[in-house]
């Protein structure tokens, strides 16, 4: 079997997390938890016995190197690779292949978010171990699904063949973020699963699939082949990124592709994107409230509370809640609301670059 | 007339305004409004016109000495009285008088609470003269009356003669904290007045009332006269406050004697007792939120907010809470519970001295 690299993309910034999430300390690089691993570290670990720590990628930005090199001080800064500006999924994944092809054209390569959260690690090694046997022998593209419990709108779905053999199956239609009536209509159906954005390929396959749905990247990335692992990648990958359009794997690639299989997986998943997916996978008290903090809490129920370990905090009466303090700012919103929280960024913004 | 002397009082500890007011930094020593002076600066400012600096006494607590240095640097040592252990007001008053008996014993003598907000300076110097004139020609022991705004339940309530003419009235009834239907007959009837805790006296006056109803006090700190304004006061009052028993002054002397008077004021006061009286005295946005720190507030009304001003505090979806936040202490508390912030600190103690 080829040798198996794992790319983590780290570069996001997190805003509807906020404001644990900021500009200068996005989500991935926290303890979210409270495990003492922040999320970054916990997606590194969980691929341990998955493939070596010389065969992890961070694909990250400028500003956010230091911290990878903190919390993962394993990695030699080859394996870090530095975008200039932001692009979205698809030419992230692009200069990671391309660089990794670069030494292995038979890479077997998995890509994943480095701010989900996996609560049942073996099941996702054994996951992935199945994804990366697929795509060992077969030129298909792989991505996770998860069994989805709600009719989340905040999630893309994908309908695969039901009647194919065994937990890779092949993908029929994704459907991106549907309103709440379709999402039932999915979940009642049971063809459909959430896209995790979690994505296993060969090297040769995805790099086929860049050739012929998004040439243009294919084209620019390719040409970095003599430069990769030299003094002239970084030189060469801020000029790429110059030329290089905006857009994800799944609009770009995934959507069109006729090769892409999903493989059914149940390992405990949360994308972490906003406040409330962080209650959903948190363990709650029992007034159902989700507690990470030097906390007294009186009549408080249903909310998710995380202050500095060092502070006090006294709640009174407070229903449906998130209550969340970090670097100098402090919100308090009602979880029905968690979606407004993209704004409050923005206004938060005219205070002060610091506070976003 | 009698020079005039003033005694504030500050050496409480405000447990109903924590997070704020805390043991080693009590409300009076905080710029509660936000004006850039203290509760304890304020009071001394207020008498600027009614006496000099040099006859400002301070009754507080050996903690709090440097603090009361501090904020009002223009006080002589022998300006600041310390209590060694707290006994209530009739101590504090005898210990105050007394020794400015000492020294003058024509003195007239205004005594005030450190921790009172009166929003009409002007309005309270008129009525302090008004005392201040009956008070040198007449035996009698004046307090000042709040016209009462609403039936609180927290006050003390002072029923008078309504027959006598001016705004110098003879007392006839006290009564302390009354039950919300009493307090409503009393708002009703017009007789009452929410008494202030303010008061004004001659010095011969008050040692006479003393002498009559608290023989005892009377006695230990008649004793003290050789001592006071010497190095000898300290230990002789550690010692006399061992022999003293705790006792307020209403109880102990206003509700007794037969020269009591009020003078009906309307200096837009509060006690500041609790956080709703502060909401109560304090200006009001559009959403009726009383406001103080880095703030943006979305769906919210009727809640007193004071937080760090370096802190962005972001609150969503809030009516009717206390958000307070100083020294390591976030409170949330319906404002309707604010009666269980005593409950709060008891709980918040084990957490840590540090807290309360």
């Amino acid at each position: 079997m080829s040798q198996t690299y794992v790319v983590i993309m780290a570069g996001g910034v997190g805003t509807r997390f906020w404001p644990f999430s900021r500009t200068n300390n996005p989500k991935q690089f926290h303890d979210v938890l409270g495990t003492g691993r922040t999320l970054l570290q916990q997606t590194a670990d969980r691929f341990e016995g998955i493939c070596d720590k010389s065969a992890i990628y961070i694909v990250t930005s400028e500003e956010y190197k230091d911290l990878v090199k903190e919390q993962l001080p394993f990695l030699d800064d080859d394996q870090i690779l530095l975008e200039p500006v932001r692009r979205n999924t698809a030419p992230c994944i692009a200069y990671a292949t391309y660089k990794i092809a670069a030494r292995d054209p038979n890479a077997n390569i998995v890509v994943a978010p480095a701010d989900h959260i996996i609560l049942k690690e073996e099941e996702f090694r054994s996951t992935i171990r199945t994804a990366l046997q697929a795509t060992d022998s077969h030129d298909i593209l792989v991505t996770l699904g998860i069994q989805p419990s709600r009719p989340d709108t905040g999630y893309g779905y994908i309908q695969y063949l039901t009647e194919s053999e065994g937990s890779v199956k092949k993908v029929k239609t994704f459907t991106e973020k549907p309103h709440l009536e379709l999402a039932q209509q999915f979940l009642d159906s049971g063809e459909f699963v959430w896209n995790a954005g979690i994505f296993v390929w060969n090297v040769k396959s995805i790099n086929k699939a860049f050739d012929t749905y998004l040439p243009e990247t294919a084209e620019i990335f390719a040409e970095g082949t003599p430069y990769y692992y030299t003094e002239q990648e970084q030189p060469f990958i801020n000029k790429a990124y110059s030329q290089c359009k905006s857009i994800s794997i799944d609009n770009g690639i995934m959507e069109k592709a006729n090769n892409v299989h999903v493989v059914l997986s149940d390992f405990g998943w949360s994308d972490l994107g906003t406040w409330k997916s962080l209650y959903e996978v948190s363990e709650k008290d029992a007034n159902s409230n989700s507690t990470d903090g030097k906390l007294i809490l009186y009549n408080t129920t249903n909310s998710i509370i995380k202050t500095p370990k060092d502070k006090l905090v006294v709640i009174n009466g407070l229903d449906g809640f998130i209550v969340a303090e970090f670097d100098n700012v402090l919100l308090i919103c009602r979880k029905e609301e968690e979606q407004k929280v993209k704004e409050f960024v923005a206004d938060a913004k005219e205070h002060g670059t610091q506070f976003v």
